[in-house]
């Protein structure tokens, strides 16, 4: 069914079965990549026209890395499928029972359906701070994130109000996981090395960098060794870290702590919670706690032929009570299980459970330091770490040209402590400060 | 004068002249480069934090580089200057009589004034034109084309209407000079090379460019040997060159030619006219059709103490009878010129007047091809002339760092036919056809 005459989404009917994959994330693009197109029609639907590598999303946002080079188009990284089609669009709801996904363009049928949509941000209903954080989610995020500090430095070398200053310089960072981790780490080094240069008149020690961890210790889930390390350097780095609090509340001018605190601040970096973005349609019965519960074949349990992958499927193990951990590799290992294992479902051929192989845990502090757990909880820190965690960022990029940039961005950083990408070319006008928010919307960028 | 309280523009008061320059382009950012901040104090103002590499627009436009590759913030540029101040600012207004100018945040005094501010696309005063066509003038300029250009493509995966299909994916580009060229065939090329193997379900034999020049040949002003080999060679590649015609109305869906042809086209690219734009507070005799008359000083006739460099002065001479052409070589000479001579100025020495030094016409046509004519009339064709074109614009890029990302690029594309930059990040909301506008707006990328 198309909803304007003349337009459909175009998809071939062959006698193959068709199998529809929803977002084009890591589960979605791996799933996408192995399935055999020989014996089925693959379908993938995301509303952005490229994959993108959520992991260095920080580097992104501080002025380190191109947006370009951590994504790539999913057309041009799926082009040798021969049966594949990819179509932007937003899929709007499922009918289960008909089989079929209705888009904004209209209505296809599936045989299979491979739920891979991902999370967004949770804010816990406070449309306040959804309105003023900043999410770390996509690409435009982090590039509002981006012209949002840069523009904060322009704006201050034109203020000289020491309080006023302060509260436009100030940044806090909410959770303490490897991307606030990360992030905070990337914006000491700004700090440090970067910004005395470009803008000489400023007072960088006005520059508080706050890093806000509701548990007791930073990278939750990780070996003390790890915690201990990432805490130690980053309260050197001189970031400040505040433990054992939640943000409450931000209205875009004043963050409010569990603790009672409040910290003034127009750049509120929200890298906490996320939830599930579960696509209406589905049964109420399969969803917990905004997450598409699956059994150990991926599949949505009650379901016919559904499958979820990725940060979108709550699977709970033993080893595992609160499901796997929303990063990248779940989602990879599960999207080439069920890819390989399709064409046995179809068969109803007997198929060994998908197993969560855990092959480490990494998180870069800054320049040459880093903190890498391998599954075993055996850690290790410093420049050995960060060369694993350079290696194995570049080693999954999306294609071969990315790998090459970044690499080069990364050697040229080390060497010149100089990133060079702080353009602002996608303005970003939300600050809060009156002054701020008028010097910005004065001139267009 | 501050605007608002706590907030100034924060330039110290020396006892040396202050000079001001309006515009990072490239006369500005040579001018301020070449300035001796031992003896003069250097306030640069512009409305964004980079300079734009602007002969490359076109290629950032038509996916074949990253905005960034041809951007380099002006404060990284210019790090180096001791006593050297930039503003991200808008300059509103020039007092004469006061040797002030007025920003957004409050006025400043200068000794000597600069004004480098370019041009500005000239729709003749068409508002209709204006709103719908796509200028090419800045980087957010051509993204805006880049988004669009991809949108267009994904929306043709799903039309089925002949009919619209071709309207849709035709293009047509305004003016013959070397960016109407140089963005026709990089369009041919896209065409040819990359978009059938990124969306094999569209008839490409659909998508018509079209290329309307006002005069009789191409790249006007170029020899008769690089005119026909540019015709040529684009008419080999599938351009439809529309000679000897004007667009004279274009509403966002059909084109109107002072041939009375009309073109149904979604994507009008504007490669023709430009104006000055000339800031309010100078005197209307200083001005002649929208640029600053200036003397063979590079002053404004009339003026005390201002300056007026690259696109924005009309410098008329004999060789030159409609002034300097408006290329990146006149501007980066006269800053160069203001630069080295404004101690000469000040002390009112003997300066030998400015000399513009033609180094030769560019004009790319493709994947090694292109025109290149030395100040002598003397032509070179083909790959020889690519390859000077090449070396020339990566050795005036802005930074090091973006020579190696655009050498990388260009040595990737050729060996690959690829360049992978065909990301909508940034997506442009402006399409007339009520599906495509329908399709993008259901779906937020």
């Amino acid at each position: 069914m198309a909803l304007y005459s003349g337009v459909s989404l175009n998809i071939p009917d062959t006698s193959k079965p068709r199998v529809v994959i929803i977002g084009g994330g890591f589960g979605g693009l791996y799933a996408a990549h192995k399935i055999d197109t020989d014996k089925f029609q693959v379908v993938l639907f995301d509303k952005r026209n490229y994959h993108t590598f959520q992991p260095l999303l920080y580097q992104v946002a501080t002025a380190g890395l191109q947006g370009d080079a951590i994504a790539g188009p999913l057309r041009t990284a799926l082009k040798n499928k021969k049966d594949f089609h990819f179509r932007l669009l937003r899929v709007l709801s499922i009918n289960e029972d008909k089989n079929t996904v209705t888009t904004s363009i209209g209505d296809l049928h599936y045989d299979y359906l491979i739920v891979a949509n991902g999370c967004k941000s949770n804010f816990y209903g406070n449309k306040l701070m959804e309105t003023y954080a900043f999410p770390m989610k996509s690409i435009p995020d982090a590039l509002n994130l981006k012209s949002q500090l840069m523009q904060t430095f322009e704006s201050a070398s034109m203020i000289n109000d020491p309080e006023r200053l302060e509260k436009l310089l100030s940044i806090v960072i909410v959770g303490g996981g490897p991307t606030g981790v990360e992030t905070a780490g990337a914006l000491a080094e700004l700090r440090k090395q970067v910004l005395p240069k470009d803008y000489p008149g400023i007072d960088f020690s006005k520059m508080h960098i706050y890093l806000v961890q509701s548990g007791d210790h930073l990278l939750a889930g990780m070996s003390e060794k790890a915690t201990n390390y990432a805490y130690k350097d980053l309260n050197r780095m001189g970031i400040e870290i505040i433990l054992n609090a939640k943000v409450t509340n931000y209205d875009g001018a004043v963050a409010t702590l569990s603790n009672g605190q409040t910290i003034n601040t127009f750049t509120l970096i929200w890298s906490a919670g996320v939830t599930g973005d579960v696509i209406s349609g589905l049964k109420p019965e399969w969803v917990d706690r905004d997450k598409l519960i699956v059994d150990e074949y991926c599949k949505v349990k009650g379901s016919k032929n559904i499958y979820a992958i990725g940060d979108i499927a709550s699977l709970k193990s033993e080893k595992y009570p609160h499901g796997l951990p929303g990063v990248a590799q779940p989602a990879i290992q599960m999207g080439k299980y069920v890819a390989k294992n399709i064409g046995k479902f179809h068969n109803n051929e007997k198929v060994a459970p998908f197993r969560y192989l855990d092959k480490g845990s990494l998180a870069t502090i800054g320049r040459g330091k880093a903190v890498f757990q391998l599954s075993g909880n055996r850690t290790f820190t410093g420049f050995f770490a960060w060369f694993i965690w350079a290696f194995i960022h570049i080693a999954f990029l999306v294609n071969f040209k990315n790998r090459i940039k970044v690499f080069f961005s990364w050697m040229w950083d080390y060497f010149t402590y100089d990133s060079g990408n702080r353009l602002i070319i996608r303005p970003y006008i939300r600050a809060n400060d009156e002054v701020a928010k008028q010097i910005i919307e004065e001139n267009d960028y």
